[in-house]
């Protein structure tokens, strides 16, 4: 990442001032935001972190082990971590949010933070504050397909429907109730399922989703299935009998077409996050064992792309080698778009690369430039300073110092892509 | 791409003045230029980032429409592409042809330019001076094999044979029709087939062809296959019988092998431009449907460079993260040169990752920096700039800063790699 | 690679008052050094590179050719290759060693540094100060099985066991016999050569050993193998018969599982170079005919990363396109180490790109930044200094521009990742 200088220090904060809406988070609606510091460093991000830097995973993980006690134990073995950009989110929270100037969490200084976020935290208006100083105006959920969604407000806090437990994970009994009771639709084949998730489209859309997401292995290849080759396998699945390997493959690729065929029934957007292959470190800490096999391609997508041409893909990759591939294929495909920079790609380095390609070779309508894929708000404001960070130093370098291009020329492509691209895809008014 | 300072820019005006052989291009040298500005949009980058950005192919596509009509609709969407280099393409040929300074083409301006083009295209000098406005000496085509290459001056447009539609094509009845009637050979074997390429060997070489070309499928995999075994297969094919998948795909090998060997018996490089899939957006534009699969490797064409030590094998690669391979096998395999930046790598952010790692570690002498791969004259310029800026970047980077070389120096390596390899491999005085 | 400034420069030089412990080499304690320059030019780099420009093998590669004649021959193909950053590091020794600062070497002024360059190496303090101006300590060897450890200081060489002819090559008569030899062990099945692999961990480790190391190929597939499975195939390979291909793989998984199970009972870490296919060009100059495949991935090492939880893995991949799995792998799994950058990879642009993913991704406790891979001591100094001016553009733009660090605090990352994480992880005190 190139050094700010005055002229992408004046991009940045103009950039900051642009209102957001994250079409992507894991927020729940009904606690959005922190108690205290101990749910900022209970983030998955900092547990495997210190858990790959030596701390055993029962040291932090045990279930009787309280808050305060887990928060001092992850701020013993901070120190290993403190070069990572993860730590930075947590110094510039600290810095916005608390007024703590340190370099650094120590066992010596952390109390007083605590105390006082406990405290700031308590405030009615916490929410409030952090979504303005986040400069965030709505906030895009994935709920469970059988979320009653209701109890909050849906115009803050937007409904999406998270597809993945209905892809892959449809032979589970629990599933399998929770689509029924969901829906009231007894599923025994294939025409019950799909008045089911006709269902789903219907509750969801009638409470104001805006979007369907899913998150899909490496080696997942959508192609359309035959109703009648799959009839007899829903029907065994449903009486909870086993089906073989190629059998489970078949009915997820049905049920992920399916989907996408209720998406452009529906008029949703389906947004794709492509290449996590779960509980590959098996021993690892909660949510940090999922990993990747860089072996993967946009080319296994080309079937779905063809064949859905109304339905918006918004797609995110695991890896920046495969970004030239999003690029690309957004570049061709009009129904395929550039989503964000996710997870194990969501570091300043491969932002900056992905970013660079993707502002030179996509339509500026074809890409929507961040989400914060985050379970509390308060890390929405690290990552998106990160992101604007890079942003502004690529729009200074790339097109008003490389193409000439005044500055607020570079602002408005900014605005497209962190903004109003959000609002035309996702149909938000 | 770092911000042009004082260095690069003064490295970059005089890299300008060398003048170029352009190794690569669709240019047909009946009519080399384009007649409008509306030529200059209708170029399959535009048509196909438009159709990207939302216009329906068949407004732009519609057999009847007018050049000027076309290029109006065009205008409309133009906005939503501002940002990529292709658009900047536009612009600089803008400012440089038709001394038109504004941002950008819109509803309002276009059409002064419009007929600016169109008088100025119209001028018998026209083609000589798109030509020493870019710098280019000569023009390398990519002549389809039954070319009668003649009607032109070949010294200044140099033919090249390309073999897509004999190692791909060899089942089209038209396309055996074409082979027949440009050899006078009745092929319905191994050994009239055989006849049939040296034919057209023997008539390109003796036209002063330079090179021969072809582009291949990420999953090709060139082998060689022996003369008996595809004996029958060849047979069956001119008699109008199918062949079965794996059949077709020893044609392909024993064909590509066919070529390779004339290669080297008549002593002309073999340019490899690996891997594109056609028509994988099977509704996009003309020219705008072809894309990739990032899983590929050169490991693929081991056997092809050991087999031909004599054959030079100016390699292009789709994807920047294929480069590595590129920078490695050409490091190692004396056969085996970098050559240019392809299609959806040639974007200035990858030209500058590929660019870096090629000059950092592969000898000078086994790199050709650029070709246009222009179907029109016009689109040297701007590609050639495009490469020439980011060149000089990292000449004044990573060799007059980095490891502080003189300007002269640097400028010595810049024309080796422009200029006096693409000479030296094709053996061109 | 971004230009030096006066900040990185003040890095640069703090950075190498660091005293090293180089943690792979190639070295052969008992002829440490170069005898002259000739030894310099024959490093395969550069008979590779050369091989690569034009220079026919066998012109550098005759048994009868004196070392000075070889010399000269290299010589006069030298500017072709005076672009490469292998250039720079021979140039970088003469500046440092022989207080030579023309800018190449060239058939009229390379006698006068051979010359100055046999009398200073033929000094009894040459090799103790070579080590001083690299700024290295101790040296880790990579020593066949059979190696007796003896005849030289083990706290400067320290020991290392290599594993690839165990792994692949224990097919060979020759490797048998030396299996036998060195451990007095007559191998015949699963128990004896158990006995055998166990003989040679413990003479390694009571000579001081602190690391194993293999390079492997691109697809191989570490996965458990049954010992009662494998037992008639070891006793068929040891009487000289021959395996399956499947068998084969069967045998090699087998005997890289055992040498895992070692290292854990042993203690020692596993250095894992990950790939590397041998002989892919057949023709090349000695050690110039490795190449790989890009279609590799780290998933292929989940098993034994889950296996082996109290085994560290310090792992060096062929190609940046990998860096991102080497980055995602170590930052969740607490048994990989990010290990140096290796072979194609270790060029100034790669080295950058891959390092400051490390830096923002990794806990800065699981990062070894550097070793030489080197056969002669000699070639340390430029590629320790090639690496260590691109870690100190890092630090001053991604720590202490981006992120405000102080100097020193960068300088500490420094140090962590370039010598104290090399103490603790092969446990050297």
């Amino acid at each position: 990442m190139t050094p700010p200088d005055s002229l992408s220090e004046r991009l940045f904060n103009t950039l900051c001032s642009i209102p957001l809406i994250d079409p992507h988070t894991h927020i729940n609606p009904l606690s959005p935001h922190c108690e205290s510091l101990a749910d900022i460093l209970t983030y998955h991000y900092y547990t495997e972190l210190v858990h790959s830097a030596g701390m055993p995973r029962e040291v932090i993980e045990h279930p009787d082990l309280s808050a305060k006690e887990k928060l001092s134990r992850l701020i013993d073995f901070l120190d290993r971590i403190d070069n990572t950009i993860q730590h930075e989110w947590i110094m510039e929270m600290c810095r916005e949010f608390f007024d703590f100037h340190e370099d650094t969490l120590t066992p010596e200084n952390w109390e007083s933070v605590y105390d006082s976020s406990e405290k700031k935290m308590a405030s009615d208006s916490w929410e409030t504050s952090v979504l303005e100083t986040s400069g965030i105006e709505k906030v895009f959920l994935t709920n469970d397909f059988d979320d009653s969604l209701e109890g909050w407000d849906t115009q803050r806090y937007v409904p999406c429907l998270r597809c993945d437990d209905l892809v892959f994970h449809l032979t589970r009994p629990e599933v399998q109730g929770r689509l029924e009771h969901a829906t009231n639709v007894r599923v025994k084949d294939v025409p019950t399922f799909s008045m089911a998730v006709a269902s789903l489209f219907e509750h969801f859309t009638s409470h104001g989703a805006k979007a369907c997401a899913v998150s899909l292995p490496p080696d997942f290849l959508p192609i359309s299935q035959i109703p009648s080759d799959i009839d007899p396998l829903l029907q065994r699945l449903f009486i909870g009998k086993d089906l073989s390997e190629p059998e489970h493959r078949a009915v997820q690729q049905y049920v992920f077409w399916l989907l996408a065929l209720s998406c452009q029934e529906y008029n949703l957007p389906f947004q794709l996050m492509i290449g996590v292959h779960r509980q590959v470190y098996r021993r690892g800490v909660y949510q940090g064992q999922d990993l990747f096999d860089q072996q993967t391609s946009l080319f296994q997508f080309r079937e779905l792309f063809n064949a859905f041409p109304n339905v918006k893909f918004p797609i995110s990759v695991l890896t920046s080698s495969q970004n030239q591939e999003l690029v690309a294929y957004s570049w061709i495909f009009p129904n395929v778009y550039c989503f964000g920079h996710w997870w194990y790609s969501n570091v300043p380095t491969f932002i900056d690369r992905d970013e660079r390609a993707r502002l030179q070779a996509v339509p500026k309508t074809k890409q929507m430039g961040w989400y914060s894929d985050v379970y509390k708000l308060e890390f929405a404001l690290p990552k998106c300073h990160m992101y604007r960070r890079v942003l502004a130093n690529i729009l200074a370098e790339d097109f008003v110092l490389a193409r000439n291009w005044s500055e607020d020329r570079a602002i408005d492509l900014g605005k497209q892509i962190l903004r109003t691209n959000v609002e035309t895809v996702f149909d938000i008014r």
